[in-house]
């Protein structure tokens, strides 16, 4: 097959970017023409630009930074290697940066557009409204997938040589990191904020164009739920593939062997799948916008399992890797399914916390709790089947092989639960938008009849938002135990270069192995610590500014005519607190790599890595779902159910949103992009760690 | 030295009995003469014994099953090994329950007696007071080690076999569970009940006699702190010695060899060290009472150090191991220093908790999450570090024995860190002891003067308590490591025995492994959240009750004379509930230890045991210390700071202080527990694993 599977990527990534602008034509292209949603419209869309250009500035130095600090020590230091490697790694981890950057810079320009074009398009209907929502995240979808398998295919068509891709991957994972977790502090920097003073302290409404922080709040969740989702799921995505490709290569003898050709054709025919649900989305003039999101997700499913089939039997891949792709795929449906399950006000969690928020707020956390820490279980559990199963498919390939076939079986459930992610982007991205333009829509007074059909589309985007949460959590923990498959398999290249023991396992009764495990488990619990911390510290600054506002600026507070707060001032400050609070989280996970890793060497950071990965997985889980939780409670009483809006269980249902809003938007998600962050220092530092450590 | 050790070990236990009663007696000897309060106490003593009662009968029933299938099952199903130790395993295993059972009885007894006593003798001052209050909880101290120590003795002294006296630590485990989660319900079930109906709705005060719940919350003080923390200890204490032994026995050739000798001594010498400690605890006329529980702790520890140098000079052990023993006693130390850090009201994180609460609850309980989540990293740093240099520390004393030699050196670690647990369980019945006294105070009117004295001695409870908890779970946390090389090691003698092969390793990259570490680091989440769940619905149904009385029970609500409700409907409800609640947590670990061997063998429950360790350790560290946050942080906020009593700060400190009440009460301390069941299961089961399992 040689290079043709290469080229086929490129030719289907190239077909997803034509389709991603046409469709962003078609969103440019509906109508909209009132002034007041322009005008909002388009300071979100500023505001949102101000947030990326900072974001992107802080992390251009941080790239560089870390660019410069390749270049000298990866893949293996300057003086003792060869140059080109180190430059072509250092190439390729800003090109991971660049790449994933691009992508979240299409899907933020469109979604500030779509958000206007969906709330003007409500005045005609929920099916125009609906298309206008779901095409423009369909753009972020398009791009996010079209990009990571565009620049995979590029780097190891240049330089043949998986370990550079894993640099890509690190690019990537460094900015989802910036992208999450700092667009993380800042939506919920801006929301509390804005809430605080607003609604609690002044009484006015929701997305009162009085308040300062307005602006910021809606700018908030298209560059957390848009560009940070996005950010996560093109890392995912990067991750998952150079996983496969490393692994692929440790049992492959040539660069373009089958095994290599079969990871690049999957995640091709996924992008493509992904095109045609994103086609087949419709919805009837009365259908359910829920349904129309879910059934295209099928959809993609379906044609995505004919596709692999067909492309096994033509180009003779092993069938026993088609079905470990597909049970990772299954597995991905299953795990969204159930974790609907502890977030629709259907079903029983969330109507038990609305009844317990009856008897006061320390219920209303105290059940949240406990049915988010139930929740862990459903999906680890999946994780862990489908990790075994696809082993085990895969051990009897090659006797020869077996650790190495059952390593790259798992590497292919990961990417088989992956290879749905443009759907899963695009039913994301779809979420912010219409939560947008239901705020447009009430700011440009088009009417209760306008607002109901932006509600309807704006609650079906927050259901499927937690089935896409927990599926992106574990898509996630799939690709990092595929992550810590890699990592052994570059300690063994290196050792082998090195001409010493490489290693078979990690034992965790090898002492080193329990320290690291230890100390990683500790880590995803100070990382998300640290970010809720920040996000309070940084709300406490923006309080401040919106203080001054309504104090200096005058005639504000009185909404006197022509008098505007200074929106921008608030983004400012949200956007710089955000960074600020970020890069010490970010830091101290990646020290402590370090720290372990030149301590305890590489068996230390197997173990380190896989403790991240357990609690990781375990508090990520437990914080999307007890927040989502929470957030769909607060909506269940605020229906009308146990005494409605303005009920003592109201108050207490908005006790818990308040938690669960840093949990499942900051914190929980982030932990995600911590997790392959460190796995990827760890892979790329493997040779260091083996030469130098204390204990090692 | 042949069995002397073994008799040294008996002898010391029984002086640590006579102590015992003399505390017991002078205790008793204390004079008491209001009636008021001796009726209360009256109250107090029958409810606990309502309560163990009740308890103990759910257990028997429950043990008698559990021996049955022992006698049936283990160590080798009866139809194809030797009867002889079925039934000695049977026997031990009720030794286990019975011994930890009586520990608990003889501490309620004098807990009961010394709250009455510490509450008059304050009328003389807080000398006696305090004497009165340490000397009651001592006798608990010396009973639960006194207990576990001879114990362990004589099953060893009669059989000979470690494996046996891992029976005994289950049956020790079986009961602690019970007390410890059981009691963890009760206790939280009847402060929630009491305060939700006294001081929300009918704005009564906290001790009301009226209150049909306010016994059955003074009951749960004694239940929850002073039995169940006292079998949770027991349970450590047995836990490691049964580690230790058969660690030590994969290196003696003998049955009383030098290694299984220096564990008897050690412990032997550990409970000596805490009689000493005990007897030095004086407290001058104004001195402060924390400092002199810490000071006696701090003798303890000298003492024992010197003592078993001495013994590693005279007896000729290895110099090495006695290190590794008192590293882990300093370590422990250390993290109860540390876990002082994060509960100290003089320190950052309480302050910053009580400023949040300023804003709302919201933030009460976000703050206080992430300090928690901060905290375990400490306490798993210092867990890693023990055990790294303990096994570095005895691996090279016998090249040919490396693994044995480095894992027995853990255990002896663990050993260290639990030779101070007597001194530990004295402070933490304190606690409780003078807690009651203060509620006792309160309802004999002994004035303003004898409650002050009262609250400062009930204030170095709480600091102490703080300490005690984070030492408990990280000795807990050492011990369960050592166990996970036990079972090791049984599985190694099993295979044997089946001349199978047998062990080496359990390596990370095996897939088996890893679905184990997956689902293992699941189940301490699903077993607090159920235990939480558990208290939320015990907790309505008393609040049903003490609806019932108030209603139908004339004169109560107007506390006309001679009206009293009747406290021991509420007992008995809390009681039939917390074990109706209990049962289906604890026997879901026990199944899911039952499923996970049944379906992946010995290398899934290794994995299992691992992840159940990493997990229960980060989620009891992260449970204990931000529930002790939230209730200092609430204390912080009572005595005049953030606006005092009656602010809007005090209203979401008591928030926190609820949602950390079930965390710091039932859920984190209960983990441990959970841990040490599965782990003892997983080891007692070692032979069916490894001879009927799907995938193994």
């Amino acid at each position: 097959m040689e290079k043709l599977m290469l080229y086929l990527s490129i030719l289907i990534s190239l077909v997803a970017f034509a389709f991603a602008g046409w469709l962003f034509l078609w969103v440019k292209r509906q109508p909209s023409d009132n002034p007041i949603i322009a005008k909002n419209g388009g300071l979100i869309r500023q505001g949102a630009r101000t947030f990326l250009r900072k974001e992107y500035t802080v992390l251009a130095r941080f790239a560089l930074v870390a660019a410069v600090l390749i270049l000298i020590l990866l893949p293996s230091p300057i003086w003792k290697g060869n140059i080109i490697n180190n430059v072509l790694m250092a190439v390729s981890y800003l090109m991971g940066t660049a790449f994933s950057a691009i992508a979240g810079l299409i899907g933020i320009e469109v979604a500030t557009i779509a958000n206007v074009k969906a709330a003007e398009a409500a005045k005609s209907g929920i099916k125009p409204s609906f298309m206008a929502g779901f095409r423009g995240g369909a753009v972020m979808g398009m791009a996010v997938v079209g990009a990571s398998l565009l620049g995979v295919t590029i780097v190891y068509l240049l330089t043949g040589d998986a370990t550079t891709v894993l640099g890509f991957s690190f690019g990537a994972s460094s900015l989802a990191m910036f992208a999450k977790a700092g667009g993380g502090i800042f939506t919920k920097t801006a929301d509390i904020s804005a809430d605080l003073v607003g609604k609690v302290e002044l009484g006015i409404p929701e997305d009162d164009p009085r308040n300062p922080a307005v602006i910021a709040d809606n700018v908030g969740d298209n560059v957390g739920d848009v560009a940070g989702m996005g950010a996560d799921l093109f890392d995912s995505n990067v991750a998952s593939m150079a996983a496969a490709l490393v692994l692929a290569g440790s049992i492959d003898k040539e660069k373009f062997g089958t095994n290599i050709s079969m990871v690049f054709c999957f995640a091709a025919l996924g992008l493509l799948a992904s095109v045609i649900g994103v086609m087949t989305a419709r919805i009837g003039k009365k259908g359910s916008p829920t349904r129309a999101l879910n059934s295209s997700t099928y959809v993609t499913t379906g044609v995505y399992i004919v596709l692999t089939a067909a492309a096994t039997a033509i180009f003779k891949f092993n069938w026993r890797i088609w079905l470990a792709c597909i049970v990772g795929l299954l597995v991905g449906v299953v795990i969204g399914i159930t974790t609907d399950y502890f977030t629709d006000d259907k079903k029983k969690p969330v109507k038990m916390v609305a009844k317990a928020s009856g008897i006061g707020p320390a219920f209303t956390i105290l059940s949240g709790i406990s049915y988010g820490l139930l929740s862990v279980l459903p999906a680890m559990l999946g994780i862990g089947v489908s990790a075994l199963a696809a082993y085990k498919l895969c051990e009897s390939i090659d006797p020869a092989l077996a650790l190495e076939y059952s390593m790259f079986g798992i590497s292919m459930a990961a990417v088989g639960m992956l290879s749905i992610v443009g759907m899963i982007v695009s039913n994301d991205a779809y979420g912010p938008i219409v939560d947008n333009a239901r705020g447009l829509a009430e700011m440009g007074n088009l009417g209760e009849d306008v607002i109901e059909i932006t509600d309807e589309l704006d609650s079906a985007g927050n259901t499927v938002k937690a089935v896409t949460k927990g599926f992106a959590i574990s898509a996630a923990g799939l690709t990092v135990i595929s992550l810590l498959g890699a990592f052994m398999s570059e300690v063994n290249i290196a050792a082998a270069e090195l001409g010493i023991k490489g290693i078979e396992n990690f034992d965790i009764m090898n002492p080193l192995v329990f320290f690291g495990l230890l100390i990683g488990a500790a880590i995803p619990a100070v990382f998300s610590a640290m970010l809720i911390l920040g996000v309070d510290r940084n709300a406490q600054r923006l309080v401040a500014e919106i203080h001054r506002q309504f104090r200096e600026i005058v005639g504000l507070k009185e909404g006197k005519e022509g008098v505007e707060p200074e929106y921008d001032k608030c983004i400012t400050i949200a956007t710089t607190g955000a960074m600020k609070e970020l890069i010490p989280a970010g830091l101290t996970a990646i020290i402590a790599t370090l720290v372990v890793g030149f301590v305890g060497g590489v068996q230390a950071i197997g173990g380190f890595l896989c403790g991240n990965i357990i609690s990781g997985l375990l508090l990520a889980l437990f914080m999307s779902n007890s927040g989502g939780l929470w957030d769909n409670s607060k909506k269940y009483v605020e229906a009308g159910n146990e005494g409605g809006k303005g009920s003592p269980a109201h108050k207490a249902a908005v006790v818990g949103d308040t938690v669960g809003d840093p949990f499942k938007d900051t914190a929980g998600p982030s932990i995600n992009t911590q997790i392959t962050v460190v796995s990827l220092v760890a892979s790329l530092m493997s040779t260091l760690f083996l030469t130098l450590s204390l204990f090692g």
